[in-house]
């Protein structure tokens, strides 16, 4: 099951197997939805074995009507299919110099698919969210014991919160993805989808909804999947929300030998949070001189936009270095050097890939 | 340096040499006041070199009016003088079985001093808190890098913060510490004295007060100095604040040997956080019986209670287990066993020690 160095588990790269975590080869890249069986694996503890029919999701906390929705029930009320990109917060870490710890992702930690689902906002409306209540915490059935710091007795589950207007906004209970039952190992039968935001939020195997007064601290928000964020020059543990904005060059892959004198074609996706991605530009000279490269297909909020460049290669033979820079509607666009502050997150600085022109 | 296999430093048990931690040998405590040459020391970096006359702090964040305020102008304003008992959050960790990390505290890292200084109210006063106000940050000039998880690139200075309306209180920027200046060590020119709370709060080598209009998550009560508090059924990572109910045995000492059928004072101090010590009882039996002992003095918010008791020893020699026990005004008491929620922090757990009557 290896190919080259690198070992494969049903096409994916193995970045762990305990637990379990798979990237997609981003060079397969091609249509705009990426097929479930190509998506990237993400897990911090065994996966759970859920019975479809035995699940069930409690809504509780700081609401009027705290109540129980089985599978059943869940596929009942209305659903929305939206078509959302999710990528790991991690995703391109191997890139880092020096090097971190986590999982040492590629390219590959981040994928499109189609997500129908039940809009969060549903539950919340019939849970009756209370006045002073300003989170929700989605907990997810993984669990397990921390080292460091040392969790207390019982499982530690997963679990992240998101404010209340996000959640009432756009979050979705999805158990459908590509129209297809959720595999197990993304988080069947139903997970959270965020849209626009690090995947970490889109609690996998969802087990509790709980709405909360203050804020919540926990391991997964506090410690992990935080960064360094800086008011009046102190440094604080923030956690992390929204996607940076990001350009991936898919084809040519980095080492791959293209022809010289030649019409290639160079293609990729990039993706932002708020707003829409407006321009993808590709430099094939290391940076001195960009093209604009051509955005295929039509925007949608919170999914990728697939892009590509007709690159005429040069006559002479030697090494190019190619560098995609998105920028969206907002008006971001990539740095071009890395900020430490993000530790070993949110690594969207620009990234030059090497191919040999022969 | 040494008494038996203790390494000792001006008196005190060391527990660290970089950075520097030192405890009282707690069977030394006599007074009320613990003299300053044998208070407890507990720093986190190497120990600031501040030049008195060029020392100064500034106000700032969610003020109107932001000043900087200097050692001279500072001890113009009025100040007061009160008796404060400070604890470190991990006092008595060595007891605790599994052993955890961290400094390996026995009983001494606590200690009374009478603390002169200018209420923190009058400089916000001062500066004019903005009403949508909730924290003031207190910093240190003590920093450096942390490794795990790794610090953003500059020096990382020691900093908590406490709610407004605490710190309107009765927190105290302190320059005297029984009736001389502060020690180098013990925050020299000037540290903060946070009333009832343990003392990561009283930050050392004060630098700056920031007025903040979101909580802080800094380190040192994001990571460090949390405990895990369970709000409906998740454990969460919770800033350590208010002392927990406790008394120590100062006399006889773990070990010591005292005289069969004999009159034998035992004595030590027991302290809360808010409202005042009741009750002190003392097992001599094992926790079997209770013999309520006598409290000295009057009761002073904030600080510690002496108590003695004496014990008439059995005719029969062989080992006795001695255990005190604390209740105070809110009616709280000593727990008989250890919550493993509050991690490495908060002990206050009843400590059985040993003596031998021979």
């Amino acid at each position: 099951m290896t190919e080259g160095s690198q070992k494969l588990i049903a096409g994916k790269i193995v970045r762990g197997e305990t637990p379990l975590n798979l990237e997609m080869p981003f060079q397969q890249l091609e249509g705009f939805l990426t097929p479930t069986e190509s998506f990237y694996v993400r897990t911090h503890f065994p996966i759970p074995s859920i019975d479809r029919d035995a699940w069930w999701v409690r809504v509780e906390g700081a609401v009027e009507n705290p109540f129980a929705i089985n599978y059943e029930q869940l596929l009942e009320l209305q659903s929305v299919t939206v078509p959302v990109t999710l990528e790991c917060a991690g995703n391109n870490r191997s890139f880092l110099d020096p090097k971190v710890k986590g999982v040492q992702w590629g390219l590959g930690a981040v994928g499109t698919a189609e997500w129908a689902g039940v809009p969060l906002s549903s539950l919340l409306n019939r849970a009756r969210v209370k006045a002073n209540a300003c989170e929700v915490i989605l907990e997810g059935a993984d669990g397990g014991m921390l080292e460091d710091p040392k969790s207390p007795p019982g499982k530690l589950h997963f679990a992240r919160s998101i404010p209340l207007e996000k959640a009432h906004a756009d979050v979705l209970l999805a158990y459908k993805m590509n129209g297809g039952e959720l595999p197990p190992q993304n988080g069947f039968p139903v997970r959270a989808i965020v849209p626009g935001w690090y995947a970490m939020a889109s609690i996998k195997w969802l087990q509790r909804i709980i709405v909360m007064d203050e804020p919540f601290t926990g391991y997964y928000q506090t410690i992990d999947y935080a960064y360094w964020r800086r008011r009046e020059e102190i440094a604080e543990l923030t956690p992390l929300t929204e996607v940076q904005v990001k350009a991936q060059i898919a084809k040519p892959a980095e080492g791959e030998t293209v022809p010289a004198n030649s019409s290639v074609r160079v293609h990729g996706a990039a993706w932002t949070s708020d707003g829409e991605i407006t321009k993808v530009e590709l430099s094939t000279d290391g940076g001195s001189t960009w093209n604009e490269t051509n955005l295929m297909g039509q925007p949608k909020p919170n999914a990728w936009r697939l892009w590509e460049f007709n690159w005429q290669t040069p006559a002479a033979p030697g090494n190019q270095t190619l560098i995609a820079r998105a920028t969206d509607s907002l008006g971001r666009t990539q740095p071009v050097l890395r900020d430490p502050d993000r530790g070993t997150y949110m690594i969207n600085h620009l990234l030059p890939i090497t191919v040999e022109v022969r």
